[in-house]
């Protein structure tokens, strides 16, 4: 059973007007219901960073976790979680950032990461960017680096990789 | 690194007046920080489930599927994600089921489960049981079974076991 970037494709499934009118969703839970797809799509990660130099994994909440885990697993790294507001315990460190309408909040717990750190951020699909982009900062401003964002899916036409100037891995693109 | 029960509670974080004033909230994030713990715990489910007669993993959102996601990786089996209302894309089936004050509802997609199918269920923490016997219920109705349930920790004394007509593994129990 071989696998390459259309079969994968083949395993995401199109939602049209979710979460809203107008949108198509990527929906990738048939990949997950897919055990060897899942694995082959794990450890594609998992092979990319498993030699690279870094300290932990972070993962953004709530599809993210799904990947984040697994790769903090196979690699042994400790798993950093990214939340909205309110949702961790304890002391937690919190970033504002804009968005189209307003603003949101990203939040990690105060003591997860160090200066120095060296983090590894994954989540299921990388659109505008404006989420991971502010958890790129909020890790910087905790004197933390980030040797690379690692999403399954990317809308490349919303430009995303062009907010973050980090390294950026995807494995299924949508040009539209 | 030999870990028991005490070791494994000495990386559950109590956080007082967590998510409300006078709950004591039992924070796993650092297990998920301690590489060597999360593959012992994570270990010790895949050795519960390996050789059982199962079809499907299921994973409660949003910790739940930190769990259930390595399980289903490790155990090359479909995973089906339960969510609150609104959450997941495309068709789904619900259940609505009573809080002590209100209701809620777990979804799961349409096409997750057949009749027949046999799913273990995964989350962080067993407290009442509520939601988790809700999911039980929203399974058997579409005509599968709950051969188990797994959480790493139990909160005994909110007697939740006793809501689950099926068998239950936990790790860390709390007593008080």
């Amino acid at each position: 059973m071989i696998f390459d970037e259309f079969s994968f494709k083949s395993l995401i499934r199109p939602v049209v007007d979710f979460p809203k009118p107008g949108v198509i969703f990527r929906d990738i839970t048939p990949l997950f219901q897919s055990p060897k797809a899942l694995r082959l799509v794990m450890d594609s990660f998992v092979q990319r960073y498993i030699d690279s130099d870094f300290t932990h994994v972070g993962a953004m909440d709530a599809r993210g976790f799904l990947i984040g885990s697994i790769i903090a697993y196979e690699l042994n790294k400790p798993l950093v979680l990214f939340r909205k507001q309110g949702k961790l315990p304890g002391e937690v460190v919190r970033h504002e950032y804009a968005l189209e309408y307003g603003t949101d909040v990203i939040e990690i717990q105060a003591d997860a990461i160090d200066a120095g750190d060296r983090v590894v951020v994954l989540d299921d699909l990388l659109a505008t960017g404006g989420t991971m982009s502010a958890t790129v900062d909020l890790l910087r401003r905790q004197g933390a680096e980030v040797p690379g964002v690692a999403c399954i899916i990317e809308l490349t036409f919303l430009g995303g990789r062009k907010r973050l100037d980090c390294p950026v891995e995807t494995l299924i693109a949508y040009d539209d």
